[in-house]
C-alpha cells in the first residue's frame, strides 16, 4: 500500500485544547510516514479543502508542533461553516474530491462539534455515494460539553476549570467586601443549550459558597430566583450566580436577548450578567459586581485540566490510529472506566450515532430547585477538571507557538465558497 | 518596654495578594512577640476597629497563615469606609483611641490604597492632636497601581499578569476565528483614573496581536478609534481592543456610563466593553465578542506574579520592621534598582506625601496615537508580571484558606458607624 496524505482541519469554536488533538494527529501520522505521507491542515477548517488553501505541516518543527499542546487556539485557524447535504450542495463534495485527488489525501481528520461531526459524517459518504475512497474520522472537540456518547469532550474539562477557579476566586472577593460593599457577584458564562459549564461554577458550593446557578435546561422563574439569592445573601452576606448564557424565560426567550442576531440568524447573545445582575438590584438593592468571561474561558489554557489536555492529545492520536486499522465514519470517545480513582480509556463511536444529537444535563445532575448540582453531577465534574499542566512561560507570559503555516502549493482553479 | 498589641486591618477593594500582605504582618510580629503580644484583625477593616469587632489572629495555626500567602481576597474582610478630618468627626477618632486602650493597641497597620493611605495618615496624628500613642504604618494594596512614590503597587503584578495572559490567550482565539467569524474582541478591565491595568494588555503587542488600548488618560475620539481598528483588521484580519472602566468622552462622560450611581455617588461603571463594541460594529459591520473580566481580574491568584506576590509579603514585613524601629505615619515602599535583571529593594515614604496623590500614566509611556505604550512603559511592566507563584491544587481547585477568625472578647459598648 502506497502512502496517502492526511487532511486535518479544526471547526467551529476553538478551546484551550483543541490544538493539543493537533499534536496528537500530527505526532502520531509522523510515527506512520509509511502510510500517511504528510498531513495537511486546512487554513481556517474545511474552507481550506474547499479554496485549496492547504497548510504543510511538515514545514513545522517537531518543537513547533510539540508547543501545540499547550497552545490554546486553533493554531491553523477554524471557520464556523457547515456542509449542506449531497443533495442540497453536490458541487462542494465534488470540489472535496477534487482537491484531495489532487493532493492524494486519503485521510480526512475534522476536529469539530456537534456540527462538524455531522460535515464528518457526509465527507465519511464520499467513498459509498461518489466512490471516493477516504477515511474520515472525527475528533470531538467542544467546550460545551454536549456531543453524545463520549463520556466527555476535550476542551470542557479546561474550561470548566477556569469557571471553577474563577467563581471560587470572585466568591472569596465578594465575601471580603459584603459587609460595606458589593453583596452579589454575577458571573456569565458560555452554554448556548447546555448548562455543563455552569454546572462546573456549581462546584464551589463545596467549599462553603453560597452560589445559584441558572442553567439553560431550567426555565426562568424571575420570582423563585429573587428568593434564592435573598435566601442566599440572609444566611451569608452575600450571594454569587452563575448564568449561563442560555437561560431563558419559559417562552423561549434568552436573558441576554439583545435583539441582535448574527448571519446565521441566531440571536447574538452576551450580556446576560448585567440584566440579572440589575434584576437583583431593583428587587433587593444589593450592591452588584457581574463579569462576562466570554473567550477568557475557553481560551484560559494558563489553567488548563490535566485531563482534558491529556484526552485531547489521546483522541486525536486514536484517530490516527484508527484510521490506521481501516475505521471510517468514527470518533474515538472517552470512556470512564472509574471515577475516584478517575480511570479513563479511548473508545469508538459510530458518526451516524453522534451527528447532529446534543446531549443534555440529565435532569438528576440538577438540584430538585434547579439552582445547584447534585452528587452524581459532582462525581462526574471533578475528574474532568483534575490535575494542572501549566505551559511555559517567558517574560512573565505564556510562551504559546504560532506556526508558520505554509501554503501547499495549488494545483487547481479557484473556488467560490 | 512592655509589648503591646498591633491592628491590622484590610481595606478597599481587595486584591489576589492582600493576604500575602497580611502572612508578611503576622509572621513578622509573631517573630517579635517581646515587643508585639499579637495582631488584632478589624472584622471588616476599619469598621472592626469602630465596632470593637476584633479577630484575634493567634488563634490561627501557623499552617493557616502561611496559607494566606497564597488565598486571594481579604482573609479578615476589607470594607469601603474613609475616616473624615478630626475636625469633621472627633468621636470617631476618640472611639478609636477608647478601642486602641482597652485592647492594648500601640501598633496600627492599614493595608489598603490610597484612601486608606489617608485613613492610616490620620491615625498617624493621634499621637499628636489627641496624646495617644500609636504607631501606624500603611501597607500600600492596589490593583490600580495608583499611589505615589513606590515604583509599583502590590496587587497591580497579578491582576497585569492575569490581564496580558487573559489578552493574549483571548486574542489568539479571535485570530483563529476572524476568518468566517469574530474579527473584534474587546476586552474590559479596571482602571477608573489610571490606565495601568489596560496598558498590561497592550504588552500582546509584542506578541504580534494586533491591540488597540483606550487608556482613562486619553479622551475618547470615536472616529479616530474606529479607523485605528479598521486599519488592524485590514492588517491583521482581527483587532483586539482592551478598554479601561474609566475610558471617557472630552466631556467627562464615562464610555461605560449605566445612569446609576453608588452609594457614594459615584457613577456605578461596567459595560464598556459592549458600548465600544456595538460602536464598531455600528461603523464596521464586524462580528464581534467581548468579555468584562471585573473581579475575575484581581481575585486571579491562580494566575499571580511571583514578583507581586513576593512584594505584598515583603512589604507587610517591613511594616512590622519600621514599626518595631519606632517610624510612625510612613508607607514602605518598592524601590527599582534595575529593571533588567529586575532587583529591587524595600524603601519608606512618608504618609504625608502619600495620601490623596494619585499617580497616573506619564504622557511617555502611551504610544503618540494613544492607543499602545511604548518602550519605557514595557521596560516598566514586564518586571512586575515576572515568576509564577501557583497555588497549591486539590480536587482540580486552588486549596485557598478561610480563616476561623476568632473574635476577641468585647470590652466596651456599641458604637454605631
Amino acid at each position: 500500500m502506497t502512502a496517502k496524505n492526511a487532511f486535518y482541519a479544526q471547526s467551529g469554536g476553538v478551546t484551550a485544547v483543541i490544538n493539543a488533538s493537533a499534536c496528537g494527529v500530527i505526532e502520531t501520522a509522523r510515527q506512520h510516514k509509511d502510510k500517511i505521507a504528510n498531513v495537511y491542515a486546512g487554513r481556517n477548517g474545511i474552507i481550506g479543502a474547499l479554496t485549496e488553501d492547504l497548510i504543510d505541516t511538515s514545514r513545522e518543527s517537531a518543537e513547533n508542533i510539540a508547543a501545540l499542546r499547550y497552545t490554546p487556539s486553533g493554531g491553523f485557524g477554524s471557520c464556523r461553516y457547515k456542509l449542506k447535504s449531497l443533495e442540497a450542495n453536490r458541487r462542494e463534495y465534488e470540489r472535496l474530491i477534487e482537491v484531495f485527488k489532487a493532493h492524494d489525501i486519503g485521510y480526512f481528520f475534522y476536529n469539530g462539534g456537534g456540527d462538524s461531526a455531522d460535515t464528518c459524517y457526509k465527507v465519511s459518504q464520499l467513498s459509498e455515494k461518489m466512490g471516493f475512497p477516504v477515511q474520515a474520522i472525527h475528533v470531538p472537540k467542544t467546550v460545551d460539553n454536549d456531543l453524545p456518547i463520549t463520556d466527555n469532550c476535550p476542551g470542557f474539562g479546561s474550561v470548566a476549570k477556569y469557571i471553577a477557579t474563577s467563581t471560587l476566586e470572585a466568591s472569596f472577593d465578594v465575601r471580603s467586601m459584603a459587609a460595606t460593599s458589593t453583596k452579589l457577584f454575577v458571573l456569565e458564562v458560555m452554554g448556548r443549550h447546555a448548562g455543563w459549564i455552569a454546572a462546573a461554577g456549581a462546584l464551589v458550593a463545596d467549599q462553603g459558597i453560597p452560589v445559584v446557578t441558572l442553567f439553560p435546561e431550567i426555565e426562568f422563574d424571575h420570582d423563585k430566583f429573587i428568593a434564592a439569592v435573598e435566601a442566599k445573601v440572609e444566611a451569608h452576606g452575600y450571594c454569587t450566580v452563575v448564568v449561563s448564557e442560555g437561560c431563558h424565560y419559559p417562552d423561549g426567550r434568552f436573558l441576554a436577548e439583545q435583539g441582535t442576531r448574527d448571519a446565521f440568524g441566531h440571536a447574538q447573545l452576551g450580556g446576560a450578567a448585567p440584566v440579572v445582575a440589575n434584576m437583583v438590584k431593583e428587587a433587593k438593592g444589593y450592591k452588584f459586581h457581574w463579569a462576562v468571561a466570554d473567550y477568557l474561558q475557553r481560551a484560559a489554557r494558563h489553567v488548563a485540566s490535566k485531563s482534558d489536555v491529556e484526552q485531547a492529545y489521546a483522541l486525536g492520536k486514536a484517530g490516527v490510529e484508527y484510521a490506521l486499522q481501516g475505521h471510517n465514519a468514527i470518533m474515538p470517545t472517552v470512556v470512564r472506566k472509574s471515577s475516584d480513582p478517575y480511570v479513563w480509556e479511548v473508545g469508538e463511536a459510530p458518526l451516524s450515532e453522534v451527528a447532529n444529537v446534543e446531549k443534555f444535563m440529565p435532569r438528576d445532575f440538577i438540584s430538585e430547585d434547579g439552582y445547584g448540582i447534585t452528587e452524581p453531577c459532582r462525581e462526574y465534574l471533578y475528574p474532568l477538571i483534575s490535575g494542572e499542566d501549566y505551559p511555559p512561560y517567558e517574560n512573565g507570559l505564556p510562551k504559546y507557538v504560532t506556526l508558520d503555516n505554509v501554503g501547499v502549493e495549488k494545483k487547481l482553479g479557484p473556488f467560490e465558497v
